[in-house]
């Protein structure tokens, strides 16, 4: 019996090409795995029948849309995980459900490897081997671009030669990647860093500069999720869609940055995800409000880690397991209303409100009647700045 | 001899009732001590005058502006510090710095005691009272608000009783507090954390909504701080005032959010921070592109720690000075220009350059003649991913 | 109806005394309560007989060894709990096992108030009022040394005038605390740091340097806990017990440090915690064989915080909490057995074995047969190195 | 010209043969480098003169001793260095000095490679090599054993084949690696980890078990650094040989662990370090009285980073200096004596003086005449307490 090969499928002319060129160079029998997790563009049966007219012995495609929202974009809301600050790892969560499928492909149809489209310099690769390495030791792992010579070029005179259903049209001078929760651009004239993103870069966001009417949404959380917009209740995959259409309009999401990849290079990444960012900016205003100091400060920590993990291609590491865990455990009180007004490109908190709030008013307010006591004040102060005061009169003392 | 004590004085009522107050409270003599740290308003000749006319034994009054803007914002912008990711430590960079004139206000007078119009609920009477002790671990504080019932109505009939040359029209419904860092304000209806802030509670800050043309600005930074911009050689305090003008008139630097005060409490606070925001953002930028990835991870931990630390009130603290070694040590190689646009409410950089780039066109870039060896990836996953495909291996073979 | 205050009692002259002591100053009635934690001494009859002589109207005892080395010394084991890496938290642990039970009888008995033993400059005031306020919100706490001027003196006195059945002979030289995860000592001449401890200062060890025979055991553990000792079955508390006795007895466990308090000072204390030692020892060795080193790496970020914590009396903290859900995550693997060489003063493991192990004799050997494919490692150094090399190259390029 | 290579060069078996081996497999020039780090064994002469007759074409030695323990040895001393609690970094932190010495080296000599004597699977390889990569980016690496198939047997075979002038008895069982911080032993029986070391294994330390009389050290710091000891001026290195000698008698610094490569898999490891141990707890314990709070705790998190980075092969990385930065910071005030009772396996300290102290016996002391003012507690403890009480007031209004 042949070996059988997996490999991750997109329907575009490179993993197209793939099909029959894996299929020539190692002998195997190719599957193709699609899975959607809100890429957009053609229908999986469209992919699917593709695939097959390309040369593979089998397809499989999975519609895993809402698996992706709730497992894998719904973590990533509760640790508020922005990479340097900024990148919502759009495609950082996307590459751990669809290597599941890819594993799950492998066992179905007997594959010893599987197969992807990524090159040898970026952070996908990474995130697809680690990930199948772990998911499953036993199966190995090729691509095509990095490791059978498969450029462009040799890809549209393999697809002309052999009338491959696909178009060969020139490439899009951006390489791109996408899903519901987010979409990032990156090469061509962005490869240097001081020219800024021209408009054809987008297609999530419109230009905020010219914004339509202010837009407000009251967002309904329980447990760090959101389950309502405007009191109808939504999916996780219904929040983000919701969000990716109005804070879209608002040409809210739109990232610029110059970014340290997990293979030591820096590269210069231009990303959109509206959805995902006003979700963050409303939950984070909601932990602010249900969260303790502590624990809030500490999760920072935690959020930190987890996001270099999951962008390290570490999703199904012992460690994310583990950070997961605290996580969950700081989520149990993030419940309540956000109201987010956007507006050219701004997607701002203005109102919150919580039965599980830690915000007291009584304790806060400067009213009459505020019930915290200020005669606690300097003994605190006191102490608290003890230990700093006994280092300078060391030091003072010394002459230093 | 009488006791004397200094007074953190604003020239506003409740400071100038204070020096009556306290005098009579106490039997002390009164300084007065004024702190010029870009709050605007009256100049210090004026205040002076008033001190001295409501009672003070002598006057202290001390242009600031350049030294709190090269040793007290020009550290915050290096850190990057965002407490809670929002707020840039208006209230927080500039208790320092006042502090230590008040204690040498002190000693050049003979004062045993400094005096702040502090409330007991807030974080500034730990930072000047934290600050004061280690500065002066001899020194005494007393807050008139806090420890002596000096409240708002009793320093109105002061004030009129005793003739005092101030005006006492009704209160502004917010606490206020401004420096050329920024501006906070809080109390009021916006202790109604439901409740959006009205228009009447900005003044750095134009309406986002209604934004002027895009204004474009190229920052030019010399070891983290900015020395130049468009080209025009700059102070650190020309470069902040800039930025909050440019950066104002379009509505950058709005923060609204839930806080955790030192206290224990949750409060709901507004700040604006037109300069400080647009230049935190070029900053990082710049870092992105000149700071190593580890060392740049590590730096956000520091950074965390370092702006807890200075929100806490612990700027004159031994780990404090150790964040600072590590900081400075970060900062030798963040050089060049970035260039910002700034329109409604966003400031985003568009462009970076710089002699100390650790981006490389070379080794990023996805055309010919790059240097990036692609044969290396495969090994290197191997082995980064191997502990955790040992520990998945474990947890499959265990049927875990 | 009078007012009703629960006082935590250990049976010794100052808590007898406090009982008729905190009656007269505030005309409450007192109830006694006792909860053994394995402090050894006089069996919980005797003790309450004695809190009713001495005026107490209820006496509640609990005999709490189970629970407290079930629930707070286990999580402080696989926590590997050591503060400054020295100090097993041997108060710090107990203290919220008692606060429970106080809080329980003040319910219980309808009691207002809670009182406890402490000074006003130590850490137990904090670790007891903390957890009070927090498992008690409404109750109110009261220290009658710090709040009641109770001395020394004053408590001889006062015994010996309402000839309260309890002995005032002189005090011992030193502050004792002890429990069953070790024992505390302090005051007296180890007050001068200069000064090494005597051998009156220890009670739960022998001498190290005078010590018998070598002692082997080898503890099972089971997600964490000991579970068997040389294959006999053992409860937590027979593990400590058991092991205290076997190390003790080889002099294991005695440490000496300067410490630093909550409270802003640094105080000279010594601990003896034999069993304690030795079982964290084992677990974290044995979590050296079965913790993946990512995630080893986090934990000791997270067991640091969990022990500062837990130090500072937030045993009842919300982060506490979170900090426990990921510890208990990272326990599931930490099974096995570690085999213990216990002899003067050292406790070293020589061999561990376990199901669950990551240790991998075919990767780790150095013999024929090995798995582990060396051309990885190229590879690997290659990407590993890389932003490290770009950046050294860029200083040796700019001449730095 | 001939292509030349530089050799690190122990004057061993594997080593001479690598001259040859290495020679006939590329073509070029071998220099073979020999650098003293305090490991014993051969002069630098006979070395020298043996690399030369077994083919070098230049032999380069260098006494590195005090440059290692100046240089290397004290800041890992400083950072309290102990990679997972135990290993105090021996082989990592002579792995850089001896980089710099291949470095200096190859650009005297103009080689345009450097080869190693490491495995490709241990942690030297990648010590080596990023080492050198951030040294000379412009230099190729190549290790025999790992990528020119090297065997021991082959070693053998070649020596007697080419009469090498070095003895090619059977290889010890153990493959070990020293300096004067410390000897690192592995495999052989010890990769089964459950057997014990046998006394063999140890060269640096007698058996604890049979002691000489208890020994007692005053040991001199200034600024984190031994510079005395019984009174006697020391050097960092005699500090260490002193200690080497003086703990390794009593059977101090014998380590036993299954570490964590950096090359993800889990190894067995035996290590005698007892000068770098006993230094590191009389340096960890005058930390305790003389750094405050906060600083050390932080400084922990630094030690930590630091001592992983260091393990992992970082030490000339950026992030490297910028946390040295950091410690050197924290060490001015690192000053005074420690007073070290070593015996049978133990090295502890029983006191210690600083004029540089935070210890305040007068805070301390529960004597008369103590300067804590104790009404200070209920303020701190109330406001400490009160973000924990305002959230499980919360949790119990809620049910929770």
């Amino acid at each position: 019996m042949k070996e059988r090969i997996v490999l991750a499928y997109s329907g575009g002319l490179d993993t197209s090409v793939a099909i029959g060129w894996i299929g020539e160079a190692t002998g195997a029998e190719v599957i193709a795995v699609a899975v959607d997790v809100g890429q957009g563009g053609e229908d999986l049966e469209t992919i699917r029948q593709r695939a097959l007219d390309c040369g593979a012995v089998e397809a499989y495609v999975a519609d895993a849309r809402d698996e992706f929202a709730n497992d894998y974009c719904m973590p990533a809301l509760k640790a508020n995980a922005l990479y340097m600050d900024a990148y919502p790892l759009v495609s950082a969560v996307s590459r751990p459900v669809i290597t599941k499928h890819l594993v799950a492909a492998a066992q179905q149809f007997g594959a010893t490897t599987v197969a992807h489209g990524c090159t040898g310099k970026g952070n996908d690769q990474v995130r697809f081997e680690v990930g199948i390495q772990t998911l499953g030791p036993e199966l190995k792992c090729i691509a095509p671009v990095r490791d059978l010579a498969l450029t462009r070029e040799k890809a549209i005179d393999y697809a002309e030669k052999n009338n491959l259903p696909i178009a060969t049209t020139k490439k899009n001078p951006f390489s791109i990647d996408q899903n519901v929760w987010g979409r990032a651009v990156e090469t061509g004239f962005l490869e240097d860093i001081w020219n800024g993103p021209t408009k054809d870069v987008y297609d999530y966001t419109d230009d905020p500069t010219f914004a339509p009417v202010p837009d407000t949404a009251v967002i309904t959380f329980k447990e760090g999720i959101p389950v309502a917009i405007d009191g109808q209740a939504v999916t996780p995959l219904e929040a983000i869609e919701i969000m990716n259409r109005r804070a879209g309009a608002q040409g809210i999401g739109r990232i610029d940055i110059v970014e340290d990849r997990l293979v030591g290079i820096k590269s210069r990444e231009i990303y959109e995800a509206p959805g995902a960012m006003a979700l963050i900016a409303a939950h984070k205003e909601l932990e602010n409000v249900t969260i303790e100091r502590e624990q809030a400060r500490f999760k920072k920590t935690v959020g930190q880690r987890w996001t270099e993990l999951v962008y390290d291609g570490q999703w199904f590491s012992p460690l994310k397991k583990s950070l997961d865990a605290f996580i969950e455990d700081t989520q149990k009180m993030v419940n309540g209303e956000i109201r987010l007004d956007m507006h050219g490109g701004r997607a701002v908190v203005s109102g919150r409100r919580s039965d599980t709030a830690l915000y007291d008013f009584n304790l806060a307010t400067y009213d009459e009647g505020d019930s915290f006591d200020q005669s606690h004040a300097r003994g605190f102060i006191e102490l608290f700045g003890l230990s700093s005061k006994v280092a300078s009169a060391r030091d003072q003392r010394l002459g230093l």
